[in-house]
Parts: structure tokens; sequence; C-alpha cells
């Protein structure tokens, strides 16, 4: 019999791929989906991609709504969560794609969200280096999970096997991205526009001031990076695309580190991983390969003038960043395939 | 009298760009212009958009065709331009928009072109600090003039100021730039190809292998840098839009300086200048705002978490990247006022 | 000494290519910039890319504020510019970019736009044919004009002459309508989130309720059409261009009528037009040709078999389309030279 | 034991989409890719998406490579099928995705191809009303199967129910297609670059002289038109989309015909079609909401001030337009479920 699941934020972009994802998944059956000004609506006027969901109302975001199912997923703006998680105390598995449940560090919070600090769950990057294995250790039988942001897990997972290994300097780390404007959720803001991003590179958070700073200092010192030490100048640039993150990540190379070293971290961390791959030397990843996918494809090069390694990351922000992140932690904490319901091939071009 | 002027390459998109702006110079009449394969044809056949040349016809590129006029502009591919030097040796005015006469150093061309190295002309990036004073100087009445390279001299210009200042660290420069696919030229790549760009973000040239980095140099050099210790990570990611580079560009702070110093050091070098402006601290520009124009915005960030000073620079890469700086050295170099036929203002949105 | 302007509605799409054209224009001198919400702050918050203009605030969009000037250009929203009339009734020319002022029947106001109807002025397109001249007569010596809306121009332009000439069929006319998300406005509304326009091709207003579609019919007749006939079908697709209109319109060919006949009838309309030009036979227009320029280009093809005259018209909605047509208005209403402050070259690509 | 599949032209847009559909399809193995000038590079250097099948190496398109499977896909250049039809004459199931075997009218293919004719097969377009029936009905158990053009299927499926109802007038049919590059294959074209078709609407084969015209009529034929009166006039339009087609269709309301009947006409024939749509009265799709999905979305108007009936529909140019219905074909051949494989969900935004 399948799981039962309800998803809440079910008409914005980050709960509109959830739904995408799980109703391929074999295993689960969405029984609810919940929104708030649009509880009532038919879900397919605000998904009108989801023509297999075309029978589903949404209904109130509200405690009672929300219970009573196997598996919980929550994509609510961020800070909205914590409400909820008395109520889905019963709910065997509950898995939050908003940032209420990321952050282990209260001082992070406060300065990087402000509001109450909710308790940090298992967090939802399996491939990840973590206290000596790997975060899909922690992830199997979890009940309550985390999914990450969708920059801080393409930058984590682009930097940890280096920091891991030792091989590069985490003290300065750099990563610039470009990202598509779904990232930034469905949201009436006038620099979201569409006259505004078309033709146009728009930076924002310049200067340290993103929220998926302290995320990605949190998973590199998970795989091994001195907390004191583990600096990251991180900027990222809306470019006229809908979905995609590219990130362009370098830190300098650890003294004494040859080539054939440096690689070899990557390799080691990524061989048989699913869906992470590291391209062959010379090979640069695009974000249209991943489109779609829950894949992150990352190139790697030493650039020894600049005294840097430079890893170029592509994933689908929507995917890989939030939804199947989301779903691929779900697996690992149902005991299923880890792979059961994601597609490794992009949609391009 | 107007001054009257050879285009040769005009069937490309620099040498489109060039005409666009020399089309709207009160002081030149264009008279000739030139190119390979389409000679022979209408000048609108490949640049529908100058309703204002529509008279004129393509001739060949050759030396006897591009002799006789007061300036001639040479948008050709790299390595072309040589062959024309000593046939235009009576020509008053000759101003390369290609990487032939870019490159001080013989070694780095050969590292990064290769082929017969040709001498350097005098830089047409009027704003860079140089030689203690600016660049400006070298460019009144200069005879021969190098065009820069459009992402060489956004990086340039984003931090010569803080290099000749001394008030950040030139030996751990990293650049990431979104860029237009125009600044590649006309130009039949698979990789060029509509399919492959749209909705995606695709990286080249990743690892220190653009030809662009060494120009980056000799720029900072000339602003001060150590030549031995200037150091460049440069990596150039293709977004969706037909025009525009957004680079942003960081070096650590050098110790002991004070925000407002590093402010201090961009706003010293730019005050005044009419095509090159400091944003407000907390304002960071986009490339829409500068499409068309001969701008080059800029905003500054001191993030002290990173220990670096960002600068995101958007400039239109066929404008201020290309074409627009000829145009202004142009002026100075005729002894004209140094804005006529540009303007400041972009087309947005 | 330059006439004084004040452009309301500054903070808007429309009203910041009102100024971006006014900026470039040696015969006037912006005074006032007026706006609702952010009256009060800098113009160059709200509009960036003027950077010429940096040193305007803008104030209050009241009678009083606007009056005392030479030129008003209201670029309101629809329905707000009749409150100003009375108090402008000094000013000697007004220019509504808004519809108010468009329609002369109010039958048609009350059903494509309702509220109270004001008079009609004078309509600001100068190359429709009308009365048995040119619209242009009636601009000469305007006081009061009202800017036409940008795809109903595209439309009108399109097929008027065919319509004047009788070489078409008004009864059928069939137009399609490629168009940038600016000409909706900087409205805050999740159908124009650049994560609902990029990588897609979204349809409006289908089925005969746009509101251009009475001024094209207007404008047909007269141009010559009965107005009891003409029909016009009448589709706009949202596709991912900031700017730009590709109008493809096609309507039965008169019987009797030879290609020749139908071809003339374009030709002899628009020769000597300074913005609209027919292309040579096989030649159709792209938008990127005509970007940030007050040019229409148009191509004509007579297909046989379908029993239709397909024409395709590029135009930049902001500036043919709406702001250059205002100003090409204005130049005649104060007899200056047409063509002045105004460029017939796109930036391209 | 899953059927073996062959896929020439595996290196093209066309055929990377035929093997990301049947990668996911549990009946069939991907055993041989072919190629042209890529023979003997591994697949995933032109399918960087299809990681799935990175094991592949593309093969010499010979007939000797493609015989010997269950099933072969022919993803070629048109007029380049029949060389190998002689050739796999024992091949069970052989699907063209070119136009080789469209056509059934020699004049036809003369006139909009040229070359030798070669026989026309069955259409790949299950749900066009044909012969009284559906097009499916032909498709149970064929052994020959031409794919469909992507323009062509989408405007025949727009408007054939009307025709063949007899509620619209298909003698002045009128389409005009926005559609994404990817449409026009992977070929080196200046008019394919990126540059070209970012920010711009470009029109092509303006006129009547598009192949996929003829491929309409037949379509329309076969659905009950009289082959002497059916008359469209097309005109497709480049859009800065990757995938994607928004056809917008109108045609005359038949004398006598009331909303109803005319809404009627649609409804029924696409009652319970798995991957045809009508949306309710007032919606109209997107293409957002089709790519990768194997979906038409139609939406329909009766405009009784224009006399027509517009319709407007949707599809993903690379499955519903060719390579998933190939593989809704390929089912319907082999007796599997029609929508194995297929999903009915687009990937949005």
């Amino acid at each position: 019999m399948p799981y039962s699941v309800a998803v809440s934020g079910a008409s914005g972009y980050a709960g509109g791929e959830v739904l995408r994802l799980l109703a391929e998944h074999p295993d689960v059956q969405i029984r609810t989906v919940t929104a708030h000004t649009s509880a009532g609506r038919p879900l397919i006027e605000h998904q009108p991609h989801l023509r297999s969901l075309a029978g589903l109302t949404l209904r109130e975001t509200t405690p009672e709504v929300l219970a009573g199912h196997d598996i919980v997923v929550l994509a609510l703006p961020h800070g909205q969560s914590a409400q909820y998680t008395d109520a889905l105390a019963e709910v065997p598995l509950v898995i939050d794609a908003g940032a209420d449940h990321r952050l282990t560090d209260s001082a992070d919070w406060d300065r990087f969200y402000g509001g109450a600090h909710s308790e940090a769950w298992t967090y939802g990057v399996p491939e990840l280096p973590a206290d000596g294995g790997k975060q899909r250790d922690a992830l199997v039988g979890a009940t309550r999970i985390a999914a990450p942001g969708c920059n801080a897990s393409t930058v984590s997972l682009s930097v940890a096997p280096g920091v891991a290994a030792g091989v590069i300097d985490a003290s300065d780390i750099v990563s610039v991205l470009a990202v598509g404007p779904s990232g930034a959720g469905k949201s009436l803001k006038t620099n979201l526009l569409a006259a505004e991003i078309l033709g146009s590179a728009n930076p924002y958070a310049v200067g340290g001031t993103h929220r998926h700073i302290p995320e990605i200092r949190q998973a590199l010192v998970a795989a091994g990076a001195d907390a004191a030490a583990v600096r990251v100048s991180f900027t990222p640039v809306l470019v006229p695309m809908a979905r995609g993150i590219l990130a362009t990540t370098s830190a300098p190379i650890a003294p004494g580190t040859t080539d054939a070293q440096i690689r070899d971290a990557w390799e080691a961390a990524y061989d048989g991983e699913p869906f992470v791959h590291l391209l062959p030397a010379g090979d640069f990843p695009r974000t249209a390969d991943v489109i779609g996918a829950n894949t992150a494809l990352m190139g790697l090069a030493v650039d020894r003038d600049a005294n840097r390694v430079v890893v170029v990351t592509a994933v689908d922000n929507l995917v890989k960043g939030t939804a199947g992140a989301a779903v691929q932690s779900m697996n690992l904490a149902l005991g299923l395939p880890e792979t059961r319901g994601l597609s490794v091939n992009g949609v391009a071009p």
C-alpha cells in the first residue's frame, strides 16, 4: 500500500515541484494538497502543468488537515513551519523544504533570518561528507528532514570533497552563482517581473548577506572544516532562465598538493553516486543538462596560475536543489531505493 | 568637414556596433564598410537594424580599400589585423577592435593566442589608472589604438582603483562573469546556437585559459600592481541575454584597511568620469541598465566575514566593452569632446 | 530656449521611455517628473538606466505640479488622465500615452474600458492614411494628442494601406502578435513574473476581448474601411523578450487584384516615410532590428494558395508603439522636424 | 524481454529526445545509436543531459548497423530515410521522424521538398479524426510509421475537430505559431545563433512556403475536409524559448452554428484522450505547461465580432510534436498501453 502524502504550499514553485516528482513516484499517493489564499481552488489553476493531478483541490494549511498522513512535506515561506511541528508529532515522516530546521546555530538564525529558532532536523543532502562518513547515513530511517537551500547545497557539494580531503583551503572560498528566478518563489516583487529579468543579469544579496551562507559553512564544518576558519564569499546573480543554478566556486590550493590528489578527492567522494557526477577533466556542465533531473554535474579545473581549484556545478534548483533532494531523502528515510521516482536525465535543449 | 572612416569586419557584431555608434556621431562620415565573404552585398543584409546606413555596400577588406581615410577601424578576427598595418601607415588614426595590438608581452601572446606577435598600441580604456595618472593621458593625440577585450576591461575597471590604492590584494583576484553570446561574434559554432543557450548557463574557458587574462594582468600592472604577484582566477559564463557583461570580482582586503578607505579608492578613481559610475553603498547594477550605453555601472561591498572586497560591474560588451571604447578613444585621439556621439543612458527594460 | 516638459507616470516603463527619448531631444528640457507612491524618491531609483537624469526627483502627480510647463506627457494607468485635463487647460501641448483620449465612440469605451468616456484627441500615428490624406496632417499644430496603443498602431500600420487602396478585404482581418511583457507595464501580477514567462509563450485576451481592437477598427475606418464591415480577430501572445512586437496580420485578397497592385499599395503609402519601411519582397523583419528605434519594419507576402495578403511588422512597443510615437507627434505639433530626437537604427543584436 | 531499438540521428535534437523518452520506457532497450560525422564518439558528448545512456557510443548510420533490431527510429534530415528502407525490410517496426514518408501526394512532395518521393506511411497522430474514426485505428499494429511534423500536427489537432464536425469553414484557416528554435535542429545557420534569437521574434517561411502546409491539408482532408476547398495561411515565428509551439489558429464560424455546437465538437473529439485536452472556456494554455510532456493543451474561443473560432494550442515540439508522437505511435503499433513511458505533466516553471 502506498504511503499517503500531504504537501503544503502546493500552489508555489517548490510545492509544485514536489508534486511533479511525487506524481511519478510509485510508492506514494498524494492525498492532500494545501495552500493559503488559494484554498478551495482546484490545484490545476495554480499548477496547470500537473495534468495528472487535475482532480485535486487545495485545502487550508492547518495542522488538522496535514495530520493523519504517512508523510507531510512543508513547502512554506521561511518561519512558518514551526507552528505545525507539534501538531504533526504523530506523523511518521515530516520533510521541511523551508529553512526553519536547517541551521544548528541560533546565532546564525538570528542574524540571517530572525524570529524564533527551531531545532535542526536531519539535513537532506545524502552525498555530502559528514562526520567521517556521508550525510546519507543520517538520513536512513530519519523521521524529520530539512531539505537544503538550493544555492547552499550546490556550493557545499562543489567544495566539500576538497575540504574533507584537505586539498583546498576553506578559509577563502569564493562562489558566484548564475541562478534562475524560480528559486525566489512565486512572489510579487518588482525585481522578479519578466521585464526586469529578460535580457539582463541582476545580482542580489551581494557582500555576505545571503541566507544560505551559514548553511554552507555548517555543511563544510560537518565535512571537516575548522569552524573558526571557514569563510565563504557568496554572490548570486539572477539570469534569464526559469530554472537552474550554475555555481562557480573556487578555493586556494592547499600547499604541496598535486593535481592528481585534487581530482582524486572529488572522484573518490562521488564515485558511485547516482546523482552527483564529476565530469572528465576539461569538461564543464551546463544547467540545461540537468533541468528536470535530480542530477548535479560538476567540472573541476586546477588553475596553478591563480593558485585556485575551480569547480563549476550545475543543478536544477527546484529538483536537486529542493524537491528532488526532499524525495531522495524521503526514499532513504523510508528504506526505499534511493533513486526511486527520480530521473537522472535532463530535459534538453 | 567630418573625418572619413572605414570600418572593416562590418558584417559582424563588433563592426556593426561600431557603425551604429558612428552613424550618430556628428564629426565622422562612414565612407567605407568592408567584409570578407559578404563583399559586394548591401550592408543592410547583414545589419538590418542599421536603417540609416541602408545605402552602403560591403567592399572587400583590402589595404587599398581601407587606405585613404582619416580613420580606419579594424573589427577582424584575432590575428588578421597585422597584415593591414603597413599598408595603413599613412592613415592618421587606426583603431583595432581585435586583440592583435593589446598585449605588450610576447610570451603572453604566444601562450594565449599564438602566431606572430604585433606591437602593442595605446590601450583604449581611458578611465584606468596607469603610470600614476590615467590611461586617458596616453590616448589624447594617439594615432594607433587597441580597443580592449570586453571582459578584460570590465574586470580591470572593477579592481584597478583598489589595486592602485593598495587597499586590496592583487595576488588573489577572483572574477566570474555572466556574459551574453554576442561577445563571441557571429561564428557558426554549435555551442552558440540559440537552442544551446536559451534556458541555460554555460561556462567556458574555465581554469585560467581565457585570452583576456593576460590583458587584465597587464592593466593591473599598469595601475600599480606588482607584476610578479598579480593573479586572476577568471571564469566566464554564457547566459541567455544577447548583450551584456556582469562581472563579480573580489579580492582580499589589504590588512588594516577601513571600509571608508576602500570605498574612497573607487570614488576617487571614478569621480567626475562621464562613463564609469560607482553606485551608492548597497546598490548594485544590472546589465539591462547599460544596454546600448557606453556606461560601466559598479557596486561595491566590503565583506568582512569573507575578508573580501566584492565589486559587481555591468557593461554592454559591444559598447563600453568594444565599440564605445573605440569611439571614446577616437574622440580623445582627435581632440574631440570625449563623450561625443556616445549615450550614457541604457535601453531598458 | 527649449520647451519645458513634465512627465507623469515617470516611474513606469512608458514614462521611462518617454524620458529616455526626451533626454536626447535638443529642443526640450525635462523639468518635472512625477509619480504616485514613489513621489519624493530620486528618479534614478526607479529608472537606473537613465544616468543623465540622475539629478531629478519624483514629485507628486497633481494638477498643480504638472501645470506651468510648455508640454505635459501623461503616462498614467488607463482612466486616470481625465482628472488632470481641466487643470491643464493652459498647457499648450498635452500628450496622453494612456488610452483615455483615443476612442471616438463611447460604446467602444464602455465595452472595452468602462467608466466615464473622455473626448478623443488627435491620434498620434502620423503615417496612417486618414481622411484621404495622412494622420500627419492633423498632428501639425495639434495641442492635445493621444499616443496610440502599441499593438493597435502596429496592426493598423500593417493593413491600413491595403484597406485604403481596396486591395484587401477588411471584413476578415486576422492578427496574431508576439509581444514582450514591458507592454503590460510594471504591474505586480503573477502572470508577469519572470519565472512564468521565461521559456514560455503565453496568450492572453484571446477571442476578441483585447482593448486595442476598437482602436484598430477606428484607425481602419479613418483609412477608408466601411465601419459596418471591418472585423478583426486579434490575439496577443507574450513571449520571452523584454520589448518588441511582431505582428503577423493577414486579410483576404480583394477579388481581381494583382500582386503588383497589392505591393504598390504599401509602397505608395510608406514611400518617403522616415520611420515606416516596407522591406523588399521576400524579406521579413525581426523585432531585434527595431529595439530602441522609432522604426516600424514591414514585410509583405501574397499567398495565393491561402488567398491572403500576409504582413509581418516589427516595432519596439515602447518606442514606435508608445513613447516614440509621442515624441514624433510632439515634433509635428510644435513644428519641429518630425525626426528630431528619434533614432531609426535599432540596438541589435 | 524488451524490444531492441536502434535510433539513427542520435546526435541531433529529435534523436536525443527519442532517446530521452525511450530511456524511461520499460519495454524497450536502446541497443544502438548512430550518427554521421560523430560516429565513434560517446553519445554523452552530444547529449550531455542523457546521463543514463552514458555508456553508449555512436556508430555509423548504415543499413547493416540498423538492421537486426525490433524497432528502428530514423531521425535523419529530410530526404535521407528512403535509402535505408529496403535494407530494413526485415525490421518489424520502423518509425521515421523525418518528412520522407508523410505525404501521400507526389505533387506536394515535389513542390515543398523535391527529390524522389517515398511512399506514405501510417501517420503518427492517434487523436486526429480520420476516415470516420480516429487515426489511432490505423496505428494499432502498424509496421511503418511516419511521425508528424511538429507544427503540422499542432495545427491539425487544433482545427480537425471543427472541420470534421462542420462547424468551421476549412477554406480560410489562419495559423500563426510561436516556436522555439530546437524545431529547426542542430544546424549551423546564422539565423539560429543565440545572439540572433535572444530578445527577438523572427518570422520565417512567410507566405505559404513552409513544408508543413501540405501535411496540414492532408490531415484535414482525412478529417473530412473537401480537398479542393481547404486553405491554410501558415506563419511560424521563432521566439526565444528552446522548446515549445504555441499555435493560434482560427477559422470562420460555419453559418448557423451555435457556440455550444462549436465547443461540443472539440470536447467530443478529445473526450477521454490521455494527451490532448481542451481547457475550460476562458482558459488558454502556455507552452511552459507542456515542456517535456506528451501533452497538447488547447483553449478555444468563439469570437462573434470577428466571426471566427480561435484555438490556441501548446505542445512541446520535441515531445508531442515529434519524439512523443513516435513513442505513442510505437506503443499502439506494438499493442502496448498507449501512455507507456510518456508523461502528461510538464516541467514548469
